[in-house]
């Protein structure tokens, strides 16, 4: 599956993923209005001017990039309704032929592990039936629990050609607290962030598809650093770089997390263009443009993204 | 919130949580075959025997426990019918007088940790309307994100009374893939699991009633020797203590981590209790007395657990 991330990278020369993660707050007054008009003030109505927005956003940039990444928590918020609009959401997407990201961070041991990957990447077996039920292209995988905890998502992958990116160095601030710590070693002391990215190239010998594995990386764009030094820890290992625009990171600091072909990794912006027309930058779309808005502000991050990579 | 936790258990005294994690496996024939009958072999119908087997054996057990704790995996697995029949299952567990522990696991940065803490143990806002969503009392929370992660659950415990167990020492074998490491700190070096455990301690300090605060930890029955460390490490956090019986975990090695008065931590049994019907010990029941068997399975945990705890 990371393969044919790569493919659509490349096909429309644009390592950009939107982050589809709706907070009510980025919705214009008319969207909102209108949903709560049908369904009041309830998770109905809110999961409602969520979908339509989204639905917005992807028709004016679907052809611009080869993905989205939802995040699960903004729609979780909403309830069961929020849960329907993200699995609406997923299924626009893919007809519109976009991989979709789930940015889902689960993370648990065994069966249970096992549980959320058939759920998400895989097929739910009821008795002989198999069905999809989440049915997204690619997840996030939260660490902490070791080998346990990602081992069932790989095996899904092989089983269904689908990929996860395992968090290696998150983009928050507070990732310090526990993913810089330095780890004793026998092999040189290393931090824990390192630890896990060795692991993680580890667990992607067994679906490695070319230069690349389907076990990814989450390597925030806020830590430019990292992610060179990561680049060279995880030769096989594609990263999915959080944290650019509205968290700090800029195309100028982010080179060092691809490759020398311009390869290895997509950078994710959710805020910055999902939101744009609250933005200065582009006030003069205003509310009723938001998704034009949008649309320009993919293509000004693919620009400065393109301009600095692969050289 | 624990302080109720804490209270229900002397009330009952009964340290014991019932994870209600139902397996399609785990339930029997007959309860199955029905919801198939009704809903075919769908999400629909695998939601449906699931919520009838919860309602059974809580019907069998609540009179002798304080709490449950539904490990949402195992309903996510089924899409929105298996959400639908989690929420049900809180509902359910409510309206008995149990506090729920709703086994998430999540953890994210900023503003989406603050999405799901809003979700499951806070009030979703949608303009001036308030609305609970997911309702539980109590969540596990992921730590590999550092305090950004975790802040916006203890604000949300504090602005509703409820608690969270943060993820310290993990029941699983391979939880010593990151969690045992060794740090290099100026204190003197200490594993990973216990520089959270010291973070765990330090963040409760503003959500604390009585002897333990509202941030808890889980820390497993299988690394008895690591819950005495922790107990002593930890003087106000309530442990959340799974991996008993079908894990490993049995009553005399589980009292370091109780205090010396008997509290202090609340011990999980899934499969021993829910699928008691199917072991040996239990087996005259038969599967149409399942939660027969899964009643007599609490009283004999609890007798293991009470003969051992507070000596």
């Amino acid at each position: 599956m990371i393969e044919k991330l790569i493919e659509k990278i490349a096909e429309k020369n644009c390592p950009v993923v939107v982050g589809l993660d709706p907070m009510l707050s980025y919705i214009p007054d008319f969207i909102r209005n209108a949903a709560y008009e049908k369904h009041g003030k309830t998770l109905e109505g809110a999961a409602e001017a969520v979908l339509e927005y989204n639905k917005k956003i992807l028709d004016a940039t679907a052809d611009l990039i080869p993905a989205i990444k939802p995040q699960i928590a903004m729609y979780e918020q909403f309830g069961i309704p929020g849960l329907k609009a993200y699995i609406e959401t997923v299924k626009m997407a893919h007809e519109k032929g976009l991989i979709v990201i789930g940015d889902i961070k689960r993370g648990d041991i065994g069966s249970t592990s096992a549980a959320y990957a058939t759920a998400h990447i895989g097929k739910m077996k009821i008795e002989d039936v198999e069905t999809p039920v989440f049915d997204e292209d690619i997840v996030t995988v939260n660490p902490y629990l070791g080998i346990d905890g990602v081992k069932p998502f790989v095996d899904v992958c092989k089983a269904n050609d689908r990929g996860i990116f395992v968090l290696v160095k998150t983009s928050n601030p507070s990732s310090v607290d526990f993913q810089d710590k330095v780890i004793v070693s026998e092999k040189g002391n290393r931090r824990l962030f390192e630890e896990v990215a060795l692991k993680v190239e580890e667990w992607g010998a067994e679906v490695r598809h070319g230069n690349y594995s389907d076990v990814g990386a989450v390597t925030g764009a806020t830590w430019p650093k990292a992610g060179e030094e990561l680049r060279a820890l995880m030769p096989h290992t594609f990263f999915l770089v959080p944290g650019y625009g509205a968290q700090g990171g800029k195309g100028e600091d982010l080179a060092g997390f691809f490759d020398k072909d311009g390869a290895g990794a997509i950078v994710n912006s959710s805020r910055g263009i999902i939101c744009a027309y609250k933005s200065e930058a582009y006030a003069k779309y205003g509310a009723e443009n938001f998704a034009d808005a949008s649309r320009q502000a993919v293509l000004d991050m693919k620009e400065d993204l393109v301009s600095h990579i692969g050289k």
